[in-house]
């Protein structure tokens, strides 16, 4: 980080001090789903469609090794709400070793009510608080945003999968607030012959309105932007439809680059843009099952989705904060979607809570002052700590890409590519001599390290120590997404009981 | 390309007129040595550590879709000072079906006397002509860069491999014009143990010392500085040994970077700058074979150096000349290293050939006018054409990654990828219904169109024509790389007889 960058920086801290720097600021997340680190120009991506997001990251902070805290959308969006790994706060199973598990209307589970949300702890400090776009966190009523700190929804529970046929099982509801405005398929529309769909054009104006009618209120705002247009069955406005070389996907990003630019030149003209923190990023790697019509790209990284080889976990992120950010900044700060949690807590004068352990960590000091921070990340499917990231090095203590079953059927997470060892299609454990690879010299996780090396020991001495302190202070929480049985198994979605 | 961006453009055509624009233009070529396209922070390197060729992207142009016309490196380069590929200007063979062939010293091949290298045409508008770095366009006397238009020399005829033992066969020297003034690792040190060498620097001061010169003495001068250090065995001055994320690879393209930006500096420091085009680019694809210790990256695209899939061809690319270039530009143009070629003589005010085929087309309208120029980019390796690309189609004729023999040897041309019927070890012919693929949605070749589609019909119509015209109209050139018997065998670099 260039220490010239930073000037403008301390002279900002010195005006008005880190507390009145950050106690006002409003907080807008712009949450991606299935968005892969190699899906923008800035990140690589070979069309380079992105300006819009491009420009965000020339005049904020790129960060090149940011990561979800899980393969999947559910636990992923929950770790991010909850500054915890979903094996602390209950979004995984039990009943299948490093499955990973989400939210699908045929299951009963949800966010407890005992882990505390972003938005809940935001409300103390006066913040209104808004989701726009997929929840994912339960359909039950008790899982209802408004009933974990949202003061406002328009989105949907779940994805928009579909079309059904509304009497074995229902249309996936959206909704405003507690009212149920209508079904995907039937009164949002999602045409899957031509990709057709304006949703993307509502979640845009929901937040264009919400910020326009926060702003004239003087209160600060949270807005939680969980857009899902480059989830399959993806989606793009018809004015964007063909606009892409890449395809449909390529025109669902288009509009999403867009609406971002809208969003940020929107924070500018109302003059709140240097009092506002804005963060990009998406809840996991791109899902190369749907490639290339339907799923993205992870650039230079192994696998996709649903694995936790590089390209199902390392994100595409931009911090973006006028006046606060130095333009054109690049991070190599290990962080998480769970440091969102930790981030906006600062960035509302507040404490994270004492009595859980929380994950994430406050990346500020990253953001403002150029510092790195030594963490580890940790990669979990489902209940089991598959890798740990240390530094420049990530040990595999299990690798699988999927079942030898699945890939039968044509299910692949790792289309095209095959590292002997490593995408394995059973469940390999390493524990006893993990897989070691360094990130700098093989981005794309192809060679381990030899065992008997000096760098492998040396490595591995270290996050040994990682994992074992983990390991032994780890208190797993109840899981919430066990599939047991039909008991569990219910279509019921804010309880209308569908099944009967 | 933003129309708001081409004024200034407009504003400078208006003043001189083209020609006056370009007849008097430097121009410096910077050729690196099996660097992949992805191994630039500007394309997607993850660990971005080239702030110099980012800075330079961010105040020219972009190439996306530029090419070489051969995977492997002397008729690669045979291709950019001739602006004719391979099969026409000699450098291949015919004695090896879709065999790559080089220069190494024990063979006595080289670029024939009749043809018209880029630094003779110059000469006739008045340029002085150096190369710093490798030639690798033949040994012997007769091929000596000095021979074929240039007017300096600071470099090696061949590639640094050894140490050799200088009895059975010498190492390689290195020449100023016509004096050879040593050998790597006895005059030239490079240390295999630990990576070190200065070279890049001796060729950085040379680039700074020649432009200086020339600055001085007024007069047009052509540099092609075709330096060589992330060719394995890689190498990188004391200075930067250990300074980047990417190990030795990394350490040598942070020393590149720093010397590219120093160029720049240099002739904006000496004014020139605005009378000075330069372009950046490589001669192949990263040579996975030697990852991830020797060898680069080649981002998203399929295999590497030896290969016509994009890893192998694709490569970084970057146009600067400030004044003439308005900043951030970022062109879609089909590219090719013969552009450079045509684009030389045109910022020259010279017209090509007009005796021969010129494969080369002058980028100057693309890259001053934001023009995108229809034309297709042909893949050979040796003396097969095995693919075409056309707009974002490419269909595969043949394909062959290596063979069984040599990938149970363990050379891997793509390591950790394995396209089913695509990466094949046998040369596979589909010559009466080719494998498409659609490089927009699918750069990394993964997904060939279905044959049965509307899309497969309309592309392969399109792209057959030109394959036909292409073909009809070839008139290959003498082959000037065969490896027939031991007679053309010999170790003799510019007449020093080393067998006896």
């Amino acid at each position: 980080m260039a220490s010239a960058a930073l000037r403008p920086l301390c002279l900002c801290w010195a005006l008005l001090g880190p507390a009145a720097a950050a106690a006002t600021a409003n907080i807008v997340l712009l949450l991606m789903d299935d968005m892969g680190w190699g899906d923008l120009g800035a990140f690589g991506e070979p069309s380079k469609e992105t300006p819009n997001l491009d420009q965000m990251a020339a005049e904020g902070m790129l960060f090149l090794d940011f990561y979800t805290a899980s393969p999947l959308c559910s636990p992923s969006r929950a770790a991010l709400l909850t500054g915890r790994l979903p094996v602390r706060n209950g979004f995984y199973t039990t009943n299948g070793h490093a499955r990973n598990a989400y939210t699908p209307q045929d299951i009963v589970g949800g966010i407890p009510d005992s882990e505390l949300l972003l938005p809940e702890l935001l409300k103390k400090a006066g913040y209104t608080n808004k989701i726009i776009g997929k929840w994912h966190l339960g359909h039950q009523p008790q899982f209802h945003p408004l009933r974990h700190g949202f003061d406002e929804w328009f989105g949907s529970p779940n994805c928009h999968f579909g079309p059904y046929d509304n009497r074995e099982r229902p249309n996936i509801p959206l909704y405003r607030d507690w009212e149920m405005l209508g079904r995907y398929y039937e009164d949002f529309k999602i045409d899957l012959k031509t990709g057709e769909s304006n949703l993307t054009q509502l979640y845009l104006q929901e937040a264009l309105d919400f910020i326009s009618k926060q702003q004239a209120s003087q209160q600060p705002f949270f807005l939680y932007w969980a857009i899902d247009a480059t989830h399959a069955p993806v989606y793009a406005s018809k004015q964007f439809l063909g606009t892409s070389q890449r395809g449909l996907y390529g025109d669902a990003v288009r509009e999403i680059d867009d609406s971002v630019g809208k969003i940020l030149r929107h924070l500018q003209q109302l003059g709140i843009s240097e009092n506002t923190f804005v963060f990009f990023t998406s809840d996991n790697g791109a899902a190369l099952i749907s490639a290339p019509k339907q799923g993205g790209s992870n650039g230079p990284f192994l696998c996709g989705k649903q694995t936790t080889f590089e390209g199902g976990m390392r994100e595409p992120a931009i911090a973006w904060w006028p006046g606060h950010i130095p333009a054109g900044q690049v991070s190599h700060q290990l962080g998480s979607v769970m440091d969102l949690f930790s981030t906006s807590l600062s960035l509302a004068g507040l404490q994270p809570p004492s009595d859980r352990q929380i994950d994430g960590i406050d990346l500020l000091p990253v953001i403002l002052q150029g510092q790195l921070i030594d963490r580890p990340i940790f990669y979990y499917r489902g209940n089991e700590l598959m890798a740990v990231r240390s530094g420049l090095y990530k040990a595999h203590y299990w690798t699988w890409s999927n079942s030898w079953e699945e890939h039968g059927k044509g299910i692949d997470f790792c289309p095209g590519q095959s590292v002997a060892g490593v995408t394995t299609h059973t469940q390999e454990e390493h524990t006893y001599l993990p897989l070691l690879f360094h990130l700098g010299r093989d981005p794309g996780e192809k060679y381990p390290l030899s065992f008997a090396s000096e760098e492998y020991q040396q490595a591995m001495e270290h996050i040994s120590g990682l994992v074992q302190q983990h390991k032994d202070t780890l208190v797993p929480g109840q899981p919430q997404l066990n599939v047991c049985d039909q008991a569990v198994m219910v279509f019921d979605v804010f309880g209308r009981e569908e099944k009967d």
